[in-house]
């Protein structure tokens, strides 16, 4: 194990530090380390048992963990940036998750200054416990449909919430089942009789004093989940719950006290803000994901040793041994792409983020031209890289063979509570409706425009619209490329991105505006559009990120790449960029850019880079990621490559293994094997 | 829920009990309902509190229900398909599991007469309780690899069994962590010096007294896993163990007592018949999987309305109704093609039952020419009819949006206890290189004996030939279809089909013999063919099992299907045929076959196919596979579509949910809330 992970680092072309500090700066190391000085000792924060314990402990420990960590970041006086950093490395979805990842934030985009005295400054100090109450057992997806009411009582200038019927009961609410003291609760909001639709209102669920349930709320915990079983999500039902005016959040929309008189928000748009960030932070986490299950699998997989090749036998100091599965081509087809979907994804991040803040700061002076690009890209991201991520964990987990399965390999407790992340926030189906219909409003536009003569290709700033007029411009425009060799090309590359996204456009909307098909008839094609354009945007920033071509944020220069590192990443962009088109061309051979041949020659050009390129990188690749043993908490993914030791150690701490035979031998197996207890039975039985 | 069923069973154009006594027979079907009342109500084998358990009290629940149903098969006198028909209602993989599935079936196909007796007879009666021992920590893929040792001592007429290093160790062995206290052990047989590989051994492990563990072995569970937590997969470590030498499984291949002179098996393909039966097994199992799965999330996604469709709104009585998501066509993409693939398996799985007894037949005579051909259209139908199975059914999981995560879908634990079926018994990548090796030799000889002169179309007895040679008469053959609907023609699919895999074929094998390229660069085009080689045969069988012409093993008539049935099923087998080709094109494309044009033209087909036809029988297809309530354990996916009642009721059993204060409240959250004990704060707090 170890000698063969320090044959692997002495192979790799370039400096995993250099590396490791490019993609994070040295600042966020530096506290990596400093945090996990703090925390990897801490009982509370300990993660040997984590494997073994049912979904009560837990639920138990996880509480504890939180708990801990928010006296820890009261000391330490943490940022929240600090505070996420700290508890990623912890990795366990705790009780008070949501109070930091939606009850804060609202409280913060939504409250007006009274409300933020009120609620928000307790609630940074752990007074108030918050969740985030929008969904109902029967309206998820659809929230316009929540059937939870609010209505305004001017009697009193107070609001009723009422749960009306069954499929009307909050479900799914983080922290809600047992921690919280305070909801946001998304409720159609009604005065005069008149139905406004979901607002947000903060609402006190149990008692300050001790904890028990308010009279007029039932709330509980909603049982046991695939993963995220450290979260207590929950139910809650009111029955003509009573609470006071201040608690519709009212920066934006308002009730005259009184008059009951609704004033509406000065711009329906503004609430999208909040989405895109979530959505780019989501794509952020898809590539910490990617990154940590890379990290396992490829590892394991360079000590790993499965036959002899008998082609080409491995060889230390002349003798033949088994070869490491990571020599494998397939393991490597397998694998290598998802190392490259991890630094696509980082970039992608990135400039997600960037445009967030960017577009923030226009909307505050009233322009909104990036809003609906923006909003586009982040649905289509978030459901693609997500469903990348989760596949990847899975492919990762198969790739380490039966010991996948162990939960000591970290990848079926990883596996299990990211998947959460390819249905909220947004089913990954649903949501690619939201960029679909961006995609082909922004393609009838430019058809018009260009038709008007009034159009100037200098004019497009958007950058999606780039793409579909050189697709407008020439829609039988083919692929150049003759020798596998040329398929490096980043211009090639993403010329068949663009031209295999923009042909789908071209064709949906053909279908719709000519045609006349319905939108429901068109999911599929609309789903294939979405996906088109989010991967034309990973290869495109991934392109520009080892370019050190990409925009920065205002007021930061660009991280410089090493000349050594920049190649070794050239390789894995190719690789991600060729890697998708091999293994799903037909979009693009059906968009006419590129023939069968060519994505033959695209085959070519992957397999030779993988093997003669990143294969000798490939652990430098995944130590660039800088995962701690700590966070990853596997027996495979060891930094040291002691992975039988680690794994079998594992093991013996296993709760059945601690009496030799079985509680249940006396009750359920002897009375078939030794129904009359006679002695000496298996001397003879050995004879 | 239930009005919405009723309405969907109303529209189904064919009689449900006709088709499932189609596919299981009256028999079959029968011996269900009486099962399923001899044990629904039975304490061992309730299912009520199955997702609330910890993994210790999962494992001693699974130990009390095998020791009940081995009573109870025992009182009825259950034949062993008996047997597995009540365990698979009862549906937990318990540690009796492996004696019935692998130690069992080794002693009756390697044991000699003396053997069966000895070792089989008590087996029979559960006084022998035993495991499979073949997978070691550091070999499981290359079993030639194995480094286990059992010596022959000729003084006492022993075989030592030793485990030399830490990687020799037995891992993974189910029933062995607690429960067995016998194993077949696989380990290399040594006589006067010489190593003559891997060899089955019947070994004691625990005391047939007190089921301590026998001087010289040391056994343990090796700890929690993704799923299959009920069976206690363990480890074993001898430490110079002697055996009598009785022990090796001597059918085949033996030891002289006193010489130790090696007696060679007369025929080493022998043992690939257990291979054959067991994956074809697998692809029945595959089926099981397929359908339980869609049976949840299309009942449930007929029950589950989200928006309200605006080109076609959905009224009942005149009122529009939000739609249920049955009917979003990207639902019906994602769904539709799984109840197919459960249609796919069955009549593959039948077939290739129908095949292994008829090889077994043959090699009784010595006629051993089916074998190659079924053993490698075993493995690759293994490898692929696995890997969609667990696609599907997180497919599934997921087309049930959130509530497809809670355990309460039956989804999760479905989905974690079928996963290891893509690893075990061959490695679904790996052993897909055994289907290539056989498409290759045979190709390679069809070519030879085509330009020898010899070669009559007629001769061609193998069904694996047929489509090879078609593709070497005119390998340029164009598809002629011009409109959708002429893709409905099973002829055009066939082909299709056809020529792709023998494309691929061909091409590879140019590259293996012309290129000289290594077979390690082409694993990847290999894993390609082998999965368009099963494709074709499950589009055939598809075809086959509708038509009525499947052969049917000797003195059974074929069943009678419906003309309405065989209306339905052949709009699924169609769908199955074309979506496949529609979502991955690539390789259909590059045969040349077919055009984008007309892979468009088939999306158009099965969209119709899916609106149109397939729709309006959704509920009926997955009725027909007769999964009783008890079975599913599923809240989304009960036949009486009472889908939130059940899913609520469940909710209030939650462990957690037994205190309206969680016990960590004290300690972990009122330190921050109400750290002074004071009280009447929450009257405070909401005004
Ligand atoms: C672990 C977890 C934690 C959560 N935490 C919270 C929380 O803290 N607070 C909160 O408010 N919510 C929470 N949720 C709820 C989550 O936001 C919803 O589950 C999610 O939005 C999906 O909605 P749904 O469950 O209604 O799915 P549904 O909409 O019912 O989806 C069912 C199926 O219908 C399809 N479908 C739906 N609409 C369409 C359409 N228009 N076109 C085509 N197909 C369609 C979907 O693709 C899916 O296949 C959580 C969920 C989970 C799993
Ligand atoms: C739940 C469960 C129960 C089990 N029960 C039993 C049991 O009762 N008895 C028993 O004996 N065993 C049992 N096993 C073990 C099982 O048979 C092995 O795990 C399986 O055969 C895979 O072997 P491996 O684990 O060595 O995988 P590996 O071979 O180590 O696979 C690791 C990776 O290497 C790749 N790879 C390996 N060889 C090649 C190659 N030649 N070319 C390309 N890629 C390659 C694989 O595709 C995989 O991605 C069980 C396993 C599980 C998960």
């Amino acid at each position: 194990g170890c000698d063969l992970l320090a044959q692997e680092r002495a192979k790799t072309t370039f400096s995993v530090n250099d590396l490791s500090v490019y993609l994070y700066g040295e600042e966020h190391l530096d506290r990596q380390q400093k945090f996990l000085e703090l925390i990897e000792n801490e009982p509370a924060f300990d993660k040997s048992d984590r494997y073994f314990l049912g979904r009560t402990e837990r639920f138990a420990a996880a509480l504890k963990k939180d708990h801990a960590l928010v006296k820890l970041s009261q000391e330490q006086k943490w940022t929240p940036e600090e505070f996420t950093q700290a508890d990623l490395l912890i990795d366990t979805p705790g009780p008070f998750g949501l109070h930091r990842g939606m009850f804060m934030p609202t409280l913060a985009s939504q409250g007006n200054e009274e409300q933020q005295e009120k609620f928000l400054k307790p609630a940074l100090r752990y007074e108030i416990i918050g969740c985030y109450a929008q969904t109902e057992l029967g309206h998820g997806s659809n929230v316009q449909g929540i059937e939870t009411t609010a209505t305004y009582i001017p009697e009193t200038n107070e609001f009723e919430i009422h749960t009306p019927t069954l499929t009307a009961c909050k479900w799914w609410i983080g922290g809600l089942g047992k921690a919280a003291n305070h909801a946001v609760v998304m409720a159609r909001l009604i005065t005069a009789g008149k139905d406004h639709g979901p607002h947000a209102f903060v609402v006190p669920i149990r008692s300050m004093e001790d904890h028990t349930l308010l009279p007029g709320v039932m709330a509980g915990d909603i049982g046991p989940k695939f993963g995220y079983n450290t979260t207590d999500n929950g139910t809650i039902w009111f029955d003509h719950y009573r609470v006071p005016h201040i608690s519709l959040l009212a920066k934006y929309s308002s009730v005259k006290p009184g008059s009951g008189e609704y004033v509406k928000p000065p711009n329906a748009k503004l609430s999208y803000g909040t989405m895109v960030l979530v959505r780019a932070t989501l794509v952020g986490y898809a590539r910490i994901a990617l990154s940590k299950a890379a990290t396992i699998a490829v590892r394991y997989s360079a000590v790993r040793q499965q036959f002899v090749d008998k082609d080409s036998p491995k060889k230390v100091n002349g003798k033949i041994i088994e070869t490491p599965v990571l020599d494998y081509s397939m393991q490597q087809y397998r694998l290598f792409p998802i190392i490259a979907a991890a630094y696509a994804c980082h970039f992608t991040s990135k400039e997600m983020m960037r445009l967030y803040y960017l577009n923030i700061k226009n909307m505050a002076s009233g322009n909104f031209s990036l809003l609906a690009d923006v909003h586009a890209s982040s649905s289509g991201l978030k459901s693609l890289t997500t469903t990348i991520a989760t596949a990847s964990i899975e492919e990762c987990r198969r790739a380490c063979g039966g010991h996948g399965f162990s939960s000591f390999s970290g990848l079926p407790l990883m596996l299990q509570d990211y998947s959460p992340n390819v249905t909220w926030e947004g089913d990954n189906y649903m949501i690619t409706q939201q960029t679909g219909r961006y995609l082909f409003k922004s393609f009838r536009e430019l058809v018009a425009k260009r038709s008007s003569g009034k159009f100037s290709a200098s004019s497009i700033t958007n950058p999606t619209l780039a793409y579909l007029n050189t697709y407008l411009d020439n829609p039988n425009l083919k692929c150049p490329a003759t020798t596998p060799a040329q398929f490096h090309n980043p211009e090639i590359q993403l010329a068949a991105y663009g031209h295999r996204a923009a042909h789908l456009v071209s064709e949906i909307v053909h279908a719709l505006d000519v045609e006349k098909r319905s939108w429901n008839s068109m999911l599929v094609d609309i789903y294939n559009a979405s996906v088109a354009h989010c991967e034309l945007i990973l290869v495109q920033n991934f392109i520009l990120g080892i370019r050190g071509d990409m925009p920065q944020p205002e007021g930061i220069s660009a991280p410089v790449l090493s000349p050594a590192a920049k190649e070794a990443l050239t390789d894995l962009s190719d690789l991600f960029a060729l890697h998708m088109i091999h293994k799903q061309p037909g979009q693009f051979l059906a968009s006419g850019y590129v023939d069968a041949k060519q994505v033959s020659m695209m085959g070519k050009a992957i397999m030779d880079v993988m093997e003669n390129k990143i294969r000798p990188n490939a652990i430098g690749f995944v130590d660039a990621f800088a995962h701690p043993d700590y966070y990853l908490n596997s027996a495979l993914g060891r930094f040291d490559g002691k992975v039988y030791e680690a794994y079998t150690e594992m093991a013996t701490r296993e709760p059945i293994n601690q009496t030799e035979v079985i509680e249940g031998y006396e009750k359920y197996i002897k009375p078939f094997t030794n129904p009359e207890g006679k002695k000496g039975k298996t001397i003879q039985a050995r004879l």
